[in-house]
């Protein structure tokens, strides 16, 4: 397919395996260390919404040579139990991150799960803490679906310090910790939302535009500044011309395109790099770990090994 | 002086008075249920520079029926020794709220001892964890100048949803706070700092400018839309042209008026407002721990009275 060749395509895949390849140097030296990283991930209730994911992350792992465990919980367990089991994985030293599938049934209040994974086991970076990290400059660990998006960014190679960025969405773990990652990098930050007066006018005059509000073809020609990297988060479902469903973003990428010197394709930009930061972000949580276990019993990381 | 008496003026006194007399007859009640509110304070070494501010807290708690005590620690504390002191204020179901004062000795790293504070009793809103949860919208619990400053746009009446608010300084504590918490109330919100290409252009389109930069009259009135809003958070001490010191903000305020609807004094702006909205963070620090006791024990408020 032409279209996907076109250079200005910003792809998620080569920067993906670039990632994994680079973890699974760090996973071979932590698990010869005695700290084999090893994520468990929990589905609660009726798993087939979340399954082709939790099984993409699955053989991920295996390429990055992280354990994966998966644990059902069925739909009527209370909020309680959840969170006690929630509680043995984050006492648990052979665990190094603990992963939420969503969604769960409504009865789960989703926040409290969260928020009760252990900060340091926090390898979605969706605890509270963890938010607040960034905004205090700890850029290393941040929520999955902003950091593949930053991450794609710095791919154009271009400078941060002074970058117009305009962020279209403020949802707490996309929207707004993109915006403190780039703000934490030097960028100059506009977050714009459904109460916005025009945001054409903000986007018009971004150098750098991303877009996650879950509207089909928001994001116009017009409404991009020549020459800008637009970074399309958006995954919304459609039938296409032909009658078959397909997959599209919130940028109309085939007008935006011939305006934009960089895009993100939807599917095969952002999508594919989100399970990598989630690896990457496994190692970042293991090496805090151990800097605990170090600052706590002072002797060799031999102490946690199996 | 005809200046501060200008209806043009945002002052901070008088909302400060509102907010203390609401926390006096909030803290009276839960005094009568056996929770008496009280704040710790933390000094470390020499005190000089604090201890005006440290007076005024006194002062401000007595006048909302605060209990509020004082502790200070030797210079050559070790940083663990602090943080011990503060676990063991954490565990103490008599302290409410526990303030470190700053500035403290070089070799205590403060941010390891803001996030060695409990969330529940993070009466300053700097732990991490109090960060994320304003990006989270919980708006209640805020850094008390970032707090103040959003008090003060509140008075103008303007309707936050989609007002288009700049901030210049991006410090964790006051610049990115005050963007979250306009953001969570609708506004469309940019953070600006010292690599921003230019302030002006940003600062020119703002309904709200709220500038912490901490550089005397750096907002002059070409800068500033007519009509605009204008929150000085800017601290500077300056020798005036009567050879007097004298403290002044980072707007340019002589001229500034003659263009903003309203304009924070300094002093006597943001400044007499944030004790204030300590105060009414401890109240909220008291009733986050009554929902503990409540939710961990299942028993009546009485069980926490001493």
């Amino acid at each position: 397919m032409t279209r996907t060749d076109d250079s200005r395509y910003l792809k998620g895949g080569p920067v993906a395996q670039r990632i994994i390849a680079s973890v699974r140097e760090d996973a071979a030296i932590a698990a010869a260390e005695g700290f084999p990283p090893k994520l468990v991930s929990i589905t609660v209730g009726d798993t087939a919404a979340v399954d082709v994911y939790v099984r993409n992350q699955r053989a991920k792992a295996a390429l990055a040579g992280i354990g994966f465990e998966e644990r059902r919980f069925a739909a009527d367990i209370t909020a309680g139990e959840l969170e006690a089991a929630i509680h043995g994985l984050n006492a648990d030293p052979r665990v190094t991150g603990i992963i939420i599938q969503r969604p769960v049934p409504a009865h789960i209040p989703i926040k409290t799960l969260q928020a009760a994974v252990h900060p340091l086991k926090d390898v979605e970076g969706m605890h509270p803490a963890s938010i607040g990290n960034i905004v205090y400059n700890q850029l290393d660990l941040a929520p999955c679906t902003a950091a593949a998006s930053v991450e794609l960014l710095k791919e154009t190679g271009l400078e941060l310090k002074g970058l117009e960025v305009v962020v279209v969405g403020h949802s707490e773990i996309v929207g707004k910790p993109i915006a403190f990652l780039l703000m934490s990098e030097g960028a100059t930050v506009t977050v714009c939302h459904h109460m916005t007066r025009s945001v054409a006018t903000h986007a018009r005059r971004a150098d750098a535009l991303f877009v996650a509000v879950g509207k089909p073809r928001l994001i116009k020609a017009d409404m991009v500044k020549p020459g800008a990297c637009v970074i399309d988060i958006g995954i919304n479902s459609e039938i296409g011309p032909d009658g078959e469903s397909r997959i599209v973003g919130d940028v109309d990428t085939d007008s935006v395109k011939e305006v934009a010197s960089w895009i993100t394709p939807v599917p095969s930009g952002v999508g594919p790099l989100t399970v990598a930061i989630l690896l990457r972000n496994t190692m970042v949580a293991l090496n805090r770990q151990r800097a605990l276990y170090r600052a706590t019993y002072g002797v060799a990381d031999q102490l946690a090994a199996e």
